[in-house]
């Protein structure tokens, strides 16, 4: 089984994991979560989302937050989503020099996702680089591997997308599995096909285990050469149209995955572990992770 | 991404998912759930476990039961469980044509699970092969992939018992991860070597989802060609070490995975989450099957 030596994993827990919690959670017990995932070796991670507090209360401490996170960028890759030039200013103002910035691959879940025709997100992120241009701005593309409204996502949706990101200097794409529909086949030749095509661009694919096949879809895309993905401390986040449902892949998961066949990514399980259990004392929701469930063998 | 083009699907749940519940499930509930099974296009099925009831009490009924089930062999395959000759009579006795006897890989499991060596279980598999020779039997090879009380398992353990199946007339050997710890580079691998090894001898992989792994390992074996599986519905069953965790990889995800794959299986899916959508309300156990959770969406 051919597989990188390495992974990057990226953290998304502290910004798609809490925004989909219904609870606030205390900008304090936020910190601490951070904390407790940089302490166990995570070293990128998004770290909040700045958008309007009317649009997702749970973020509306982001720029207190992000300014209280201040480890050195050699410790921690701070990310953290914007969904238009505002967003990006906030992010300079509190020294955040990464963002992430989303457009769906179908019409329908753009506009229902941020009330925007493709056109005028593409718009919106060339007016990003305009106004913040020493700002580092990653793509995600979203619904990349099926909509809940348009179905099948067409290649050309996915590379028209592509192509706006390279012509706007973005070096690395996210493809993102919005609801958990995407299987390894499907992802291993979506895989195979955007590294040959784009040579130059760096992927992380971000899937959901919505459908229990979060590590396949990993799996199946490393054995094509992806070596980035994000996930989720705890399994936290995940689909919003599919209630108790799972969500992100837990970040835990993958690491047990990865220490079991012997790929590194630098991150020590036994304090993730004890990260993802703080998560579930103090954040007010299911966690659909496997691994702190999952017992214990000293010796194997 | 080489996979086969039709896989067997052995629906486990009546067997490793009851023995796991605490409840007596009403005989009549085991039937009427065997029927919607079958009803979904289940076409191989582990329906009850001849074991003394003092060992599993929920198996009590397994002669009543097996006696009930009278579909022809060509609707459904039907197998039970044995762990001894006395079983191997009632099977018989049953009209049951098949059975699964089950050796764990670690002197240690195997102890635990039965009270026996391994030489003692040799010998009582050669006891059941001279009183029973009409009876069909397949050797489920427990602990596999690593054992709670052992670790790590040796290829030379898992070849020994292989060649003591394969002395007795044996067909099929089924692999079983009983803790849930296999990883997929370590099942493809197993997978490539037992094929080579023993290129007349069919082989079932019997993988649990303890650590999320389930749906990636089955992935890996079939991309080494294993084209055999068992799986539970709802997901029931798995690991008694790990209170909690999740159990079988729960046959509607398999089923899911396939269909979205291309894979053929003989399954209808919207029947089967029906079936599996009774056992949740029928049986007093969490199912931590994911398909039941997750958004249909008809498009895709």
């Amino acid at each position: 089984m051919r597989l990188p030596e390495k992974v990057t994993i990226i953290e998304v827990g502290p910004r798609d994991g809490f925004q989909n919690v219904k609870d606030f959670i205390a900008t304090e017990d936020k910190k601490r979560i951070i904390d407790s995932l940089v302490s166990a070796g995570i070293q990128n991670m998004e770290i909040t989302s700045f958008v309007h507090p009317k649009a997702i209360l749970q973020m509306a401490d982001a720029m207190e937050l992000a300014m209280s996170v201040t480890y050195t960028e050699e410790r921690l890759r701070k990310i953290a989503l914007v969904p238009n030039a505002r967003g990006a200013q906030s992010a300079v103002a509190c020294k955040v020099g990464e963002v992430s910035y989303v457009i769906s691959a179908s019409e329908a879940h753009n506009k229902a996702n941020v009330n925007r025709t493709i056109e005028e997100s593409e718009a919106e992120l060339r007016k990003i680089r305009e106004t913040e241009p020493a700002l580092k701005v990653r793509l995600d593309i979203a619904t990349a591997f099926g909509c809940p409204y348009a179905g099948k996502i067409g290649k050309e949706q996915i590379y028209r997308l592509i192509g706006t990101g390279i012509q706007e200097g973005i070096e690395e794409i996210v493809l993102c599995d919005t609801i958990g529909i995407a299987n390894p086949r499907q992802t291993a030749m979506l895989a195979a096909d955007v590294r040959q095509r784009y040579p130059d661009t760096r992927f992380t694919f971000h899937l959901h285990n919505t459908r229990g096949l979060g590590l396949a879809n990993i799996l199946a895309a490393m054995q094509e050469g992806i070596d980035s993905f994000e996930t989720s401390v705890g399994g936290l986040g995940g689909c919003p149209f599919a209630p108790g449902a799972a969500g992100n892949v837990a970040t835990e998961d993958l690491v047990n995955m990865l220490d079991h066949m012997e790929v590194s990514h630098g991150i020590c399980q036994e304090k993730l572990l004890e990260a993802a259990a703080y998560v579930r004392q103090t954040v007010h929701a299911e966690l659909t992770g496997n691994m702190l469930d999952a017992c214990k063998y000293e010796n194997i």
